[in-house]
């Protein structure tokens, strides 16, 4: 089976190595030329599209899968009929049902797998994997997901399905870092440390490590250098209203986490970690923050 | 050291048995008569804060509060000078400042010390204590803070901050709902099941107790019997809002989540549980819900 | 008839002298000594009170009407069975109807009669008076109303009626300021001047002076010196939220509105006119604007 | 001068008649066959392009506008170097900029001159237009736009300024309706009659014939049939948002407008009248409303 791996950036290339590192045959393509050690390299999608029985792609966004894959010399007009596409980058869920639809015409398979973790849980192999498509698909991407993730989700058949789960996924975060940081900034001119409410939250009932690792970096206001860049996690949150308009969903939690991230882009932070959002509503209190970048 | 006990409640009637079956010694009033085996009963607030050392309170709100200390017959007219109050109730911001500069024109204790912990927590001893005040005073408590709870916390040496880390944790749990809620219904909308979406939350980033507790009544739409009435989560939410508005902090999601119940007792719906949100949410975006009660 | 008037601010002076004027007999009281020419000064409300027919409210707020009406020496306590009692201030529901009851209890009859204006309109007798309460009443108060004012409206029998539509009026302004400062933000960040586009909006289907006035304010970011400042503007937020709340009425748009000046007011701005809230959403589009106070 | 008219609907049909009675020489299209008297009928968008100096397009919306422009037999490749396009229609921000760029690299002249009124404004030749583009362009275009309207407005040279600028007006309007909404549940839940708030705001600050109209909808409940139907209103929010997200202008207010038209729209009511705003805001607040269609 050749797989073939097109992404390889802060996530795609963990992953890679990884696929390597497990003893799969793999080929690769990047827009600007990478090295993956053990991997060929193919100068166009095209070209590894022809060749791959199963394509994964790993790109930042909607328009960087399109190019690769939809544009003109996109890889889905050479893959192979019975080519499987799994699908892992975090993108929306109108591409998603475009790519399903695309794929079926041409007698392709395809298999939304986007995934959790950051850049240090894709070289650990310790990302979550939200999948869905045909289960016999699935059934099949199964041993490259578990060399990728330590846990593997299959939320049904239609693959857009798992593209929703992965957008409420980046949703939770960025509400629970939008109340943490209103909780925080109300304490902080209450006169209560940050810290010290952090400590009660994350010692009874919010003890999961989203609230101890988000929490942290809003309560010592440690915004940099990023992990998930601001901009980015307002992209995501562009992506969960433009999914929940669509299908008449209303979302005011998520508007509002919207309003507070634009208003970081806005003002000049758009390259601050996501949980910056905590830093909006220290502004908004009045709070004195750490010198602007 | 007598120990006092003033409200019989879901709460307090199980915190005071485990103060008894602890080992202590203990005297107990309640607006309406109400037996704790092993503990007098006094018929008045005012004659059990004239035998107290330590005068514990777990009453309902402000209202209950005031009436037991504070009105004419009110226990801290008949305390005894250097006697403590240790109030555990969920309570306003203002009234905790006010109960501590009542308490030191007297020259009486004030402890704040709410908990978090539903009435099975109280029974089982599991609650944690959230607790402010002279930190004499806090050592001087640990002992009974230790039969009620599986944890303390210590939040500084001015009472009032006890009561702002208790709000901010009732208020991270109905965001945490509302949140939730939210995005069931756009999931759900997309054609994924509620019960898909919190396996992968709850399997991955979001393994915390409160996620897979309310996160079922949500997905599975049981919003009775009520945990925590809709109407008691509402009182606290304005509780949480009044205080932050009194030290200028805006809180946005916290008026989304105050809207949202508010929504919910508007219609009918103020005797279901807190997770009730989900409901409103679910209605919001059109999908059928289970008949109303 | 003798008419006793209390409160000699910035509305109740000029008030006050139009009833001189108009040959009506006046009795002042204001908590700091102020000449009205015409008008007995007396050093007490509660001497005031005795002597009144008629006794008019105009004061700054809750705290103020509940000093010089109903507290120790207030003119409740000295004014006769059959008295009238016109509150012409804008305050709470809750107030109101306290007052409502009070009066009742002794006989004396209420009416609540909050104005639309600012000070140069309550110089000009150009105010618009709301009055609920005993239509007999109503009729007894319109000779004086109408000194006062170019419309009095009549909206009941049950007096905090009319502050309920006070308020409503106010929040009818801020959220038209509101929406005006976030239109005019994203114009100017597409390149649209906010002039032009005031112009466009007065010119066609706004073309009420409220849009004129308040929006050349936000187009030209002339905050100061205030007309109503925003720290006030915000306690009438804070009375709109607090009387729907009692009344189980989401109004998400005030919310917005509040947290808006509160924006403002925790960021050394509570000084401004309330028109600049158009302030804040220009600061949270990015844009630059003229230099702090 | 030959003029070409693509789009009879209800806002179109009226247009085109009134240029025809003005003595202007007139070819039109739409997508079914209409027949406009005096006015020579196309059959072909294409055909029409080619012919006209000026094409006026009066369409639904973006997917409409680009089918008869843009795409493959849209009018755009027909049309004479030199010639104008005058957009008269409500599209979004992007899809002008787009049309900019496509007739600059054309050597055509793009207006864009969206109006505000409803059919019977149109027919009535009452509508306001609001344009950008060329001045010398606009000089061209006016004594055709004094055809058509009562006020003529020019916000610059760039053409995409006009559709900023009519998008702005339709968020004042829905804002506007939003607020009479909330404000109306709050004061019946008072006990106020919606029609006594309403008469006091429009007989004081708020006389302009949008509180009357939509006021006047909103207080007797009469929200069919409809005027615009709340799915185009939705859509016309949806394009704030989409154009104000694009230049990063957080608008918090538009959210909640958006989400309360949402809420109608999956709740079966997307063919009231858009001013059905206030018939969600009364279900919120749990007031009894008219049957369901």
């Amino acid at each position: 089976m050749n797989i073939g791996f097109i992404g390889l950036g802060n996530m795609g290339a963990p992953m890679a190595r990884n696929l390597v590192h497990s003893g799969h045959a793999l080929t690769v393509y990047n827009r600007t030329r990478k090295e993956i050690e053990g991997a060929a390299f193919f100068t166009s999608a095209s070209q590894l599209g022809a060749s791959a029985d199963v394509l994964m792609t790993m790109v930042a966004d909607d328009a960087a899968l399109r190019a690769v894959m939809l544009e003109e010399k996109g890889a889905i007009h050479s893959m192979k009929r019975g080519a499987f596409h799994v699908s892992m980058s975090t993108i929306s869920v109108a591409l998603s049902k475009e790519l399903t639809a695309l794929h079926a015409e041409r007698g392709q398979i395809f298999v939304s797998a986007p995934v959790f973790g950051r850049p240090d849980a894709a070289t650990a192999a310790k990302l979550w994997v939200v999948s869905a498509g045909p289960l016999f698909a699935i059934d099949k991407c199964r041993p490259l997901f578990e060399v990728l993730g330590q846990g593997i989700f299959v939320v049904g058949d239609d693959p857009p399905a798992a593209n929703v789960v992965k957008l409420c996924g980046n949703f939770m975060i960025a509400s629970t870092m939008e109340s943490l940081g209103e909780a925080m900034a109300f304490a902080r001119k209450s006169g209560v440390k940050a810290s010290d409410l952090l400590n009660v939250l994350t010692g009874s009932l919010f003890n999961a490590p989203i609230y101890k690792n988000y929490g942290t970096l809003i309560a010592e206001e440690r915004y940099e250098p990023p992990g998930l860049r601001m901009r980015l996690g307002l992209k995501d949150l562009r992506l969960v209203l433009a999914a929940a308009d669509a299908v008449d969903a209303p979302m005011p939690t998520a508007s509002i986490v919207h309003d507070t991230m634009l208003t970081a882009v806005a003002n000049g932070l758009g390259d601050i970690d996501w949980s910056g959002v905590g830093r909006i509503s220290a502004e908004r209190a009045g709070l004195g923050t750490k010198p602007r970048i």
